[in-house]
This record gives structure tokens, C-alpha cells and sequence, in this order.
């Protein structure tokens, strides 16, 4: 029989992000850090350490006076470990600095951060989008249903490709090759990377999710070096991982009523998005609070102009308003998606039939943003790029594409009026997609695969032409995009788009693993597919694969080859100057 | 009944690329032409027309006088149609130039060309590497393996990354949204889109696969405008599409022995890959080819030292050497990859044990190609990358991707001695590819599903750390890379990699339907998979998807945005100022 102690040491073994087991230091080695901005600095001493036993250097001198912070020594942290904690610490010199932690008689575990300087502030904004999970299928697709493809050659060109910078974003997390969508936005708006479902902190081993080592996010830097105005924009609910991580500190992306309270604490001067239930008091019928914080009430309180539809969004940014702060919570859950709003009725579009457009929503942010001297950081998340690639509902990905699209160019001819913005297009991590043809009913043969054309029996989809905002007036055509995807549960590919609404690829069997939804097991030419993926997976995954990035603006030449997800947050920090020391 | 006239325009109208039955003109509507460059310019008037009936005019003026040489009006070309001829024309003028196909009564058929001009030449040398197939999952693999990932940073850059300029590049030709090798390497070389199978011409309707109308490409049009040198370098056969793209015009890219004919007639300095059989006269064992014909002796009789194993090729280039053309065949077949060639020793290393390494050929080609005064261009393929991925064997082409990693390190490192070659890196396709976990021989469970770790649940794979040379000295670890494909034929995966040598996933079923290689269908987490694939594809096939573009040196400033695979050719020939009125 093993002890309690070395079950937990076990424990703290396996879940340990990639290394031994013993002490850990946070930040991880490696770590860019901005001069002048809040970090917490902890080190943890597994199991259980004398507080006399242990010794935390950085470059030689004793932790606690680099740091300037009080130092907290917990001997018995969860009863699991002990743990030195400096909260709030700030490095004002950039440089490398070498951290070593050790515990008397053992080796010392050596980590080494740099800390960077920013150069003269180049950018009075930044507008950074979010296309998530947009891979460069997706890129490919929009393009195609958007501009036309005529003999290999396209209509036009999509905002998001026509900019003068590009790079390859790495997405990889802390704990594992595939991230996802809170980890690796937290590496945008705060250049140290994070661990799956965590946002805007290290993941040690805390209990508390809400107790795991700090970074600052851009949105609180802003606010407190510089009285930059933020703008938080989504079509997700606004308490998602990508919206969250420009407010949050949390191990667990769906802590999402402390999210709201994050929220409160930043106060993005802009916050739109769906979402409403964490909003409000537990009484409120249909609230998602387990307390009775009247969130829309502190809001409004607080200066924040409040609007529920497009109509009253229009209304709040009139010509000669004077919205300072908005928060538009447009969805009880997520917003419905272009394909929904615009042709297929679907969704909760019955339910919520005055959503905005992400281009109203951008249009409204930077009306009001604007207006601010000192600039402003906004963030613009097309959401659902992801979440109905998820699903296998490449159509409705698509054109929630081309809407990041439209709203890109918004942002473009903004910041072409004047040369002080820097636009900066990218997503969080990619999907297992391609094209690999066509799907063409007028194929011989009954199967889905006979269907498929593929090299010169592809030829070209015959989607109409788009109309004047990009979209094809129909996804209801004979030969339609073979969009197809790497990793899938066990479903049925009905090989056309899902008119009755978005796809449920897979659904709860009795054994409590994932099955198809027979719904789509009939239909012309529907197939039968085997998943790849565990059974415990409902939906497509992320991949790994390096997302493609594309800026304008000043500070947009920094952006080229491969770079780490760290540094888009890094070249935003260059291109507003704010490291301080 | 319907008669043959009827019949065979009926054909023609199926066959038309994309455009209802009519007159077809060759250079295709939105052509970009060299100025200077020779094409053949061809008009289609099916079914038959009388020469009297027919005008063509090009800005308003007869054709024959704008493109000042002789025409050729063939009333019944191949029995099916009339046809207007102006072979080797040139336009010196920069400019839109729209031409104009009228028969008698008819609405004229249209299509607008732009001629461009060149600025003052600002690179001696371009060298363009095309990585075959080669996808954003492929980098980020071979990052992985070859500089290692832990807590989601890398070791290092790959060279093919760590480039000042990045483009997405468009691939479709002009019969289809996917493109094979050969068309799409045809715009790389010539400037203009084709069809697949296609190298060199347009696509019209002639019977004979050699008499479509040509374009010029930038091997024919180096030696003919400025005596530069030229290199092709393949580890593929010599005569397969991507370096065949360099000499040759053909609608039918399986033309091996006219092909190798083309090479001879262009006469490139230096020729390495595989493929011997097609240079061999018929009555040699082994030749591939149909008539006597001796290539190896007309190439040796033009002056081309001829190499068949590294150990020549290091003889023929030691220093103090006066090589100055090279022929290098080091295969009967396609050169084996790198994995095979250094750990697994499979494919056919036994019987070609002494093959060299890409970069074993990019050093010759550079040593001799450098001794020209006036430059060189020299192409170089990493063919496997795609012939790997056909069959659905990542690692192997992973090793290739490496392998061409290595070979653009040279390359760069050649042009920082002096600033005047241009690299260029970039894939003709894409392969529908993904990274979506690693597979980890001790995860829970025992199927392939079981097995798959995604998000967190991936962890980092195991792969030990590179050699000197940058590949893991094992692909046989215990969590490994889950690559995954988004289409493919009846197959078994194993889920791990081949070591008996490259994979075959499908084989012919007695009814002509591919189905599974059954000898991958043992094994301990074997899982058979139905394909997604018409049955007649034995193979994973191209995707429509982007491929990314690096460069550096002169003129790589060009590259930013979404291009055209037209825009390879166009930025080639701007930075050698290869327009000449």
C-alpha cells in the first residue's frame, strides 16, 4: 500500500507539464517577458519542503530583491507541496535573467527568462482579429465562394490576403503540441504561453482555478500604463476563451462567472458579444449565476451604455452620440453565424432576429473607440470559424470567413484615413481541413464517393456570384467544394450543407461514447464514416498545424517567417511602446 | 440518331475548360505575358469554319500583324475543327492587349492579355525550390522532429521558414480547382496557368499530346535572351512533372522520352535526379524507351561529364575541377528519400546504395552553376514530400521535408556571400494533412482510436533529438505525431511508421476497385478505414489549399499577400529583367 503523500506525488508526477518531477518554476524557462509588466513569480518545492531548505536566485541575488514584491512562503500549498509565491512582481530591466531554484542537497532547477524593452511607440491602436481556427482551407474557400475562381484565377482579393506583411504563428501550448483556443489566445494578449484551458496564467498545480500564477493581459497593461481605451468585439458568447483572454486569469476557460467579473474589473471600454445569462443575478429567470451579482446593472452603472440588437446598436453610435462605454450582450448563447442571419434562418435567428453583423459591431467599436486620444487596443473575434468547423459545417465556417473578412476591410480603410494603426489578421490554432475537389451531383454513380471529383474532374464549383458584401447567394449548388476534414467522430457526411441548421455530427450513445446522429444517415448520397478520434470526442479537433498570419499598419514589418504565438503579443508591445521601466 | 459532326462538338463541349461551346482562345483570357517571351497563339473555331468566315483581332488590328509571324489556318484540324495558328509570336510592348475571335455573324469571343515589362535586372542568379506537395503540416512536422518542441518552443528555425518575405500562393490551373504537379509547376516556369497533365502549353483540343500551344519557360527563355546557365536537380525521375517543367511542352506529362528529348534540346548545365531508362536506346536492357535513340551518348557528345553515383558526382566536382554540364542519373526509378537512404534502408537503397543527398546535388549544381559569368537559374525539388504523402506515409516524407530544409540552408548560405541570388521556397500543391495529437503507444485502450491523444491529452511526441544534420535518429518511438490525411482510398493504418518501406495502401481489387493493402492490416492497433476516394484513386490526392512561399534575396521583396502561381514566374523574370522589347 502506498502512502496518501506518495499517491499525491505520483499525482503531481503525471500532471507535471513535461518535465521530472520536482520544483517549478513560473514563468517557464524561456519566458519573454515585457519590461515593467505584472507577473506572479512562484516556484513551487514538491511534496513538502522546509521553507529553511530552499533557495530562489535570479541571476544570483535572492529572488525577493530582484522582484521588489512581498515574498509568501506556503509550506503545505493544497497539502501537496510547498510553494514561494511573489505576487505582482515587475522586471524594469530588460535582459536575460537566469532564475534558480534550489532545495538543499539536490541540484538547482534553472529556468532563464529575457525581458524586453519596446522601442519608441510607433501604433496610436491596434486592432487584432481573431479568425479562430481558421486554417488555410478556410482562407481558400471564403476566397473561392467570395471572388470567384475562373480558370484557375480569382475574382478579386480578400482583405485578410491583401496586406503587406505575413508570417507562420506556432500554436503549441506549455502542456501539449495541439492548444486550444484559451491557451493560445493568452499567448496573444500576454506573450507568455499557457496550457490548455487556461487564460491568462501558468499552470502549476494549484487546486483553485483561480489561483494559478498571473500574467499581464494587453487589455490591463493598456489601461494601466497608458489610459488606452480596449475594445472587446465577438459573435461568440463573451465569455469564451478568445474574448476572455483579454481579461481573464483562470486555469479553467469555463469559469465563465468569474469571468464576468474579470470583465468588470478591466472594463474594455467596448464589450459586445453574446452571452447574457453570466450577467445576471441567479433570481433573473434564465441567468447562468450562482450569486446574486446584477452584472448588467454594475455595467451600466459604471458609465456603460447597454443594447441587446442591432437596432439599438445603431442607435447608441448615432452621429453626435455620446457612448463612451458600451456593452452589447446580443445572445442569450453564441450569435448566430452569416449563413444563419443572412439565407438559412436557422439557428437561433427566430429566437435573437436582430443580431448584428460582425462589420456592425466593428463599425460601432470604432466609432466609439476612436474618439479616445491615447489610442486604443481592440480585439475582433470571428468565433465561429471554429465552432461550426467543429461540427464538419464547413459552409457555415465559410461564411463566417468571409464576415472576418468584411470586417477586416472595416478596419483597413480605417486605418488607411491615417497611418497610426496596426491591423493585425490571424488565428488561434488551425483545423484538420483541405479541399480535395468537388462534390458534383451530375457525377455517375450513387455513392458519395463517386460524387467525387477530384484533380481535372473536379473542375470549378458553381456557386452564384457573390452579392455586393461577398456572399455567394446560395450554397445550394451541384458542385460544391469538397471540403473535407482529418480528424472526425463516428457521423454521416450527407455531402451537402445543413439547411435545417448546424450540424450535429455525432451524438450520446447509451455506453456514453459518441455515435452519428442518424439524422444525417439518409439523404441522397449520404455515407456512413468511422471516426478516427477517441469516443469521448463529440466533434474535429484542432491541429497543430502553424496558422498564417497577415498585418498592415505600423510595427506590421516585424511580422515574417515563423514565429512563436508569444510574439504577436511582443510586436504589439513594440508597435504601442509599452514597456516601461 | 445524331451525326459524328454532332457527336464529336458534343465532346468538345464537355471537354471546354469551363466555357460554353465556342471559339477558344490560346494565350486563355487574363494571361500575363513576358514581354518578349515566345508563345504560340492559337484560336479554336469548332466545329469547322471557312477561313473566309473567321477574323481575329488583336487591340483592333489583324492578329497576324500584331504578332508578326507567319499564320496558319488549318480549316479541319484533327477532322473536329478550324484553327488559327501564329507559332513563336512575341509582343514587345507592354501594355493590355485585347483580342478579339469572330466567325461570320457570331458575337466575337474576347479575352484581354497584359504584357508586362521588367525593371533593370537586380539578381544574378534565382533559385527556385519546390518542396512537391509540400503543406503547412509538413513544416510544422518537420520543425518538430527536426528541432524539437518542449513547452510548445522550438529548438530552432527551419531555413525554409527563417526568410525575410512570405506568400500564400494559389494553385488552381485552368480546368480545376486542384492542380497536379505539372500544370502548376508550368506557371512557376512559364508564367501562364495550364491544365492538369499539361507542362509547357495550353490546353486546346489537339489530338496530339505534342502540338498544343506552347509557352515559352524560363529555362528556354534564360539561355535564348542572356546565356545563363540553368540547373535542374530532382530526386524524383528527371523526366517527371516538376523538372520536366523546366524544358518541356507537352499536354500528356507521362511523355517521358519526348521529354527527354526537350531536356536535350534545351540543354541545362547541370540534370540530376533519376529516371535513367528513358535516355537508354531500346535495344539497351532496361530502357524505358521506343526508338534508338542513345541520350546518355548525345549528352556525353555535348560535352556533359555524366555521373551515376555520389561517389562520381564528388569526383566530378573536386575542386579544381572544369566540369561545366552535368548529367547526373542516380536511379532507374525515382531516388529513394532520406529516411530510407539513412535509417531504414528500404525502398531501393539495396540496389542503389550509393545515391547522393539533395544536398550532395544542390552543392555540385552550385559549384559548377557558380563558375558562369552571367548567372544562373537553378530549380531544385524535394519530390517526395508529395509521393510519400500520396501513399500515406508521413514520416517519410517528413525526412524529405527536412532533407529540403537542408538543402535551402546551402543555398542561403551560398547567397549571403554576395547579394545577388534570389531563393525562393515554395510547394506546387497542397496534400490534405493535419497534425491533430500524437498516438501513444501508452495511453489506455487498445484500438488506433484509443490510442490518439488530442488537445492536452497529445502531450509533446518523443522523437529523439536531431543529428548533426538535422533529422531524429528514430522515427520508431513510443508517442508519436498523429499526421493525419483528409482523404484517402480503402486502407489500413497502422499508426505507425513503415519500416518495411514506403507504404501501399490500396491495392487492385479483382473487380478494378482499390481496396485496403491487407498488409497493413495486422498489427497491434491496425484499424481499417473506409476511404472517402472515388475507387479508381489508389492513393491520398492534392488539395486546393494555399501553399506558403518564402524568399530571400533580390527582387523576394516582390513576394507579400496572395499571388497567382503566375506571379512565381513574373517575380523570376523581374528580378533578372528578362523583358526585352
Amino acid at each position: 500500500m502506498i502512502s496518501r503523500i506518495s499517491a499525491l506525488a505520483a499525482a503531481l508526477m503525471l500532471s507535471a507539464a513535461g518535465t521530472a518531477f520536482g520544483q517549478t518554476i513560473y514563468p517557464l524557462d524561456r519566458a519573454e517577458i515585457l519590461a515593467g509588466s505584472q507577473f506572479d513569480f512562484k516556484v513551487e518545492f514538491p511534496p513538502v519542503q522546509d521553507a529553511s531548505a530552499v533557495s530562489v536566485t535570479i541571476n544570483g541575488q535572492d529572488a525577493k530583491s530582484v522582484l521588489t514584491q512581498p515574498a509568501d512562503f506556503l509550506p503545505s500549498e493544497d497539502g501537496e507541496r510547498s510553494a514561494l509565491w511573489i505576487r505582482g512582481a515587475t522586471l524594469a530591466k530588460p535582459g536575460k535573467y537566469v532564475v534558480e531554484a534550489t532545495v538543499r542537497g539536490a541540484e538547482p532547477v534553472r529556468v532563464t527568462w529575457e525581458v524586453f524593452a519596446t522601442p519608441a511607440r510607433k501604433a496610436k491602436n491596434v486592432i487584432l482579429f481573431i479568425g479562430d481556427g481558421m486554417s488555410v482551407a478556410h482562407r481558400t474557400a471564403a476566397r473561392i465562394l467570395s471572388k470567384g475562381l475562373k480558370e484557375g484565377r480569382y475574382g478579386g482579393e480578400l482583405a485578410i490576403d491583401d496586406m503587406p506583411y505575413m508570417a507562420l504563428v506556432s500554436t503549441s501550448g506549455t502542456d501539449s503540441v495541439v492548444t486550444d483556443s484559451a491557451n493560445s489566445m493568452s499567448a496573444y494578449t500576454t506573450g507568455h504561453k499557457s496550457c490548455v484551458n487556461a487564460l491568462g496564467v501558468y499552470c502549476a498545480h494549484n487546486k483553485n482555478t483561480l489561483d494559478h500564477p498571473k500574467v499581464e493581459t494587453i487589455a490591463e497593461l493598456v489601461k494601466r500604463r497608458s489610459d488606452m481605451a480596449v475594445g472587446v468585439v465577438t459573435n461568440t458568447e463573451i465569455e469564451d476563451a478568445t474574448p476572455a483572454g483579454m481579461v481573464s486569469h483562470t486555469r479553467r476557460r469555463a469559469d465563465y462567472n468569474d469571468i464576468v467579473g474579470m470583465f468588470y474589473q478591466v472594463q474594455p471600454d467596448v464589450i459586445m458579444g453574446g452571452g447574457s445569462p453570466n450577467f445576471l443575478p441567479k433570481s433573473t429567470p434564465g441567468s447562468k449565476r450562482t450569486d446574486d451579482k446584477d452584472f448588467l446593472k454594475q455595467f451600466q452603472d459604471a458609465g456603460y451604455s447597454f443594447v441587446t440588437s442591432n437596432t439599438e446598436l445603431k442607435a447608441a453610435v448615432q452621429p453626435g452620440h455620446t457612448a463612451k462605454k458600451l456593452l452589447g450582450l446580443f445572445n442569450t448563447g453564441n450569435m448566430d453565424g452569416a449563413l444563419d442571419r443572412r439565407l438559412l434562418k436557422k439557428g437561433s435567428v427566430d429566437k435573437f432576429p436582430d443580431q448584428p453583423d460582425l462589420t456592425d459591431q466593428v463599425g460601432a467599436a470604432l466609432d466609439i473607440l476612436s474618439k479616445r486620444d491615447k489610442g486604443f487596443v481592440l480585439m475582433v473575434e470571428s468565433g465561429h470559424i471554429d465552432k461550426y468547423s467543429h461540427v464538419l459545417d464547413w459552409e457555415r465556417a465559410i461564411f463566417d470567413t468571409i464576415m472576418l473578412d468584411n470586417a477586416v476591410k472595416l478596419a483597413k480603410d480605417f486605418a488607411a484615413k491615417k497611418n497610426d494603426t496596426l491591423v493585425i489578421v490571424v488565428a488561434d490554432h488551425a483545423h484538420p481541413v483541405s479541399i480535395v475537389g468537388t462534390y458534383d451531383d451530375d457525377r455517375k454513380g450513387d455513392t458519395a464517393r463517386d460524387k467525387l471529383g477530384v484533380y481535372d474532374e473536379a473542375k470549378f464549383p458553381n456557386y452564384p456570384p457573390a452579392d455586393a458584401e461577398g456572399y455567394p447567394t446560395s450554397v445550394e449548388v451541384s458542385r460544391r467544394l469538397a471540403f473535407v476534414f482529418g480528424a472526425f467522430p463516428d457521423h454521416c457526411d450527407t455531402i451537402r450543407p445543413h439547411t435545417e441548421g448546424p450540424n450535429v455530427p455525432a451524438v450520446k450513445g447509451d455506453d456514453g461514447k459518441y455515435i452519428a446522429n442518424e439524422k444525417n444517415c439518409s439523404g441522397p448520397q449520404a455515407v456512413r464514416r468511422t471516426g478516427n478520434l477517441p469516443t469521448n470526442q463529440p466533434q474535429d479537433v484542432h491541429a497543430a498545424d502553424d496558422v498564417v498570419l497577415t498585418a498592415i499598419g505600423p510595427g506590421a514589418e516585424q511580422f515574417h517567417g515563423r514565429i512563436d504565438n508569444t510574439r504577436v503579443f511582443r510586436y504589439m508591445a513594440n508597435a504601442l511602446g509599452l514597456a516601461k521601466p
